[in-house]
């Protein structure tokens, strides 16, 4: 698979992996991919990351069902960057029950710049994962 | 400066941080960010990034005139990921000369899965910069 063999892993063997609204254009969430989380999501048409935290494979949407189509599969000019364009299901991509994981924005205050939440949490993470948690 | 202390870098002392055109809104580059690069990137309003290769700031668009108007700064749920929304000048973001770095698809051929170039490349690169190339 020569497609593979251009894709550059880092020391670790994984790759950043950018997940985009395939309808809206907004960046979703960023997560690491290994060999084999590329091939799966090659394979099925579906977001497969690697879990830093426990080490594994990590089939965004096992637990929340929030799973994510894959439509295009891009690769930037040095080979060490994914692209994904995605179908977010249940239109929730962060284990915060937000849209995006990108919904602290950089605002300025009384007190100086601060992080914002800009984006509401559309379902209690709690429900979506019960006592589990997500995987980062 | 309390928002800094939110941004977690890596151990070498980077973040990636995604460009995103803040009108198209197609990601146009991934580069590194130390916590220098990031507080010229705030006071400034253009994005400086970390060349990892020079070891040095690396104000994009110093050599080529491809600046980047930084209109949005966020960041992601575990603070480890940015995410700038950009205006590109030139309308070129990738050192190939190309509008973005994520110019390569994934596509299937007669030979299988490929890495197809899908964006034109909007000027030569030896013009953009001459024999100095860009740093990455």
């Amino acid at each position: 698979m020569s497609w593979l063999k251009e894709v550059k892993f880092d020391a670790q063997g994984l790759i950043p992996a950018i997940a985009q609204d395939h309808q809206t254009g907004k960046v979703l969430m960023v997560a690491w991919m290994n060999e084999q989380a590329l091939q799966h999501t090659v394979a099925q048409g579906k977001a497969t990351y690697w879990s830093r935290s426990r080490q594994a494979l990590w089939h965004k949407g096992e637990e929340s069902g929030h799973e994510q189509i894959v439509h295009d599969i891009r690769l930037d000019c040095d080979g060490d960057v994914l692209l994904l364009s995605v179908e977010q299901k249940g239109g929730i991509a962060c284990h915060t029950g937000r849209y995006s994981c990108f919904y602290q924005q950089l605002q300025s205050s009384d007190n100086g710049l601060q992080w914002q939440a800009t984006e509401p949490v559309l379902k209690d993470p709690a429900i979506i994962y019960g006592n589990k948690g997500e995987p980062q």
